[in-house]
């Protein structure tokens, strides 16, 4: 029973981390949280729950994550918006060797002119695996409620 | 002492799952994170500092929390509003068996036409009590903040 | 290993109890969170990011947070603003007997006449120490993101 409560200990803890990459502005550090054979997706919740599988945002590999820092770092010269995260109701089960999770998460940004406001709300569904460096995402599918959501130019969420 | 972290623990989970629950639109799971002989109710911040008790929402046993779901499966049809609850300083101490638990929620939501605001916020006042599934809610108060708060048909906070 | 985790619920504990002091308006418990000899600061982030050390709050001592706390009785007669503190993305790491904590804040208000909304988000710059009570502060950087921040009247972060 220990073992199980020092998984949520290791889930929280990669979720800090995760978030603490992005909300600081280290995006060049956020596809090391996923293994290179990977799968991240921005996908409207109107869509998962009409049976749409068409996602906004379609990364299928650890090298496209990459290559969005890298378009995200050439577009976004001047005073980007900033973002913080916060997450709740964190909720996990095993399967097999990796671990799939479910949690809230709000994201609240500030504009250039220092206006803070509700960004976006959704779900995080994920599929953690174990590596020398401890969990990492297999897969992260980002279900957002929010119907008024950038893209092309957006902070990873 | 480490019993003590566990029981932080375990709270946790309580309130994870609880959260998951009614934001994943699980309600008819929601009463059965309260014993049968329950206490649930909704209740302005200003009544309580006023010493007034009249809450807006008052359940005192779960069948009526299981009527309350009932109710709001009949009224909401279509396009509900959806909720993401969020949690924070959460205080606990023993009294005999039981735990007195408090805590801060902000609630997030999103309207059908995909607008996300501040809906409300608030503190939880809780009383758990051991049972043969774990932890339960022998009385849940929500006291809250906000002014504006919907009650007829509002999911449950 | 356990050890860690260990030292990672007590941080969590003591910035719950934190939040839970100033979202309830025990304000006067607040000095108590921090060493006689500490350092407490509320400065912008376009100051941080520019290398402006100038902050709109400084106090440098215990007395200082116990005279701003009654400053603020004293002005603050009538229906105070309503705060609560929601966290994520608590990172910490070791610097000899000291802990080094950066974490992110959202601060929702609710004004005297029920409105709630986004305050502010920000990130803590933290470094505790041990002491008899448990772990206290010896400095809090509050780095807030948002432009509107009302200091005189404020109640603190």
């Amino acid at each position: 029973m220990m073992a199980d409560w020092l998984v949520r200990l290791e889930i929280q803890a990669l979720f800090d981390a995760y978030c603490d990459c992005l909300d600081n502005d280290r995006l060049e550090e956020w596809p090391g949280f996923f293994v290179a054979d990977c799968l991240y997706e921005i996908i409207p919740k109107e869509n998962v729950d009409a049976g749409l599988p068409a996602p906004l945002i379609h990364c299928d590999n650890q090298r496209m994550l990459h290559d969005r820092v890298v378009s995200l770092r050439n577009a976004n010269i001047f005073s980007p918006v900033l973002y913080r995260h916060f997450l709740s109701a964190i909720i996990w089960q095993r399967d097999a060797a990796d671990l799939v999770v479910r949690s809230n998460y709000l994201v609240v940004n500030t504009s250039p002119l220092g206006e803070s406001s509700v960004y976006q709300t959704g779900r995080y569904e994920d599929r953690l695996t174990a590596t020398d460096s401890g969990w990492r995402f297999k897969s992260r599918r980002v279900v957002y409620d929010t119907a008024r959501v950038q893209t092309l130019l957006a902070i990873p969420i």
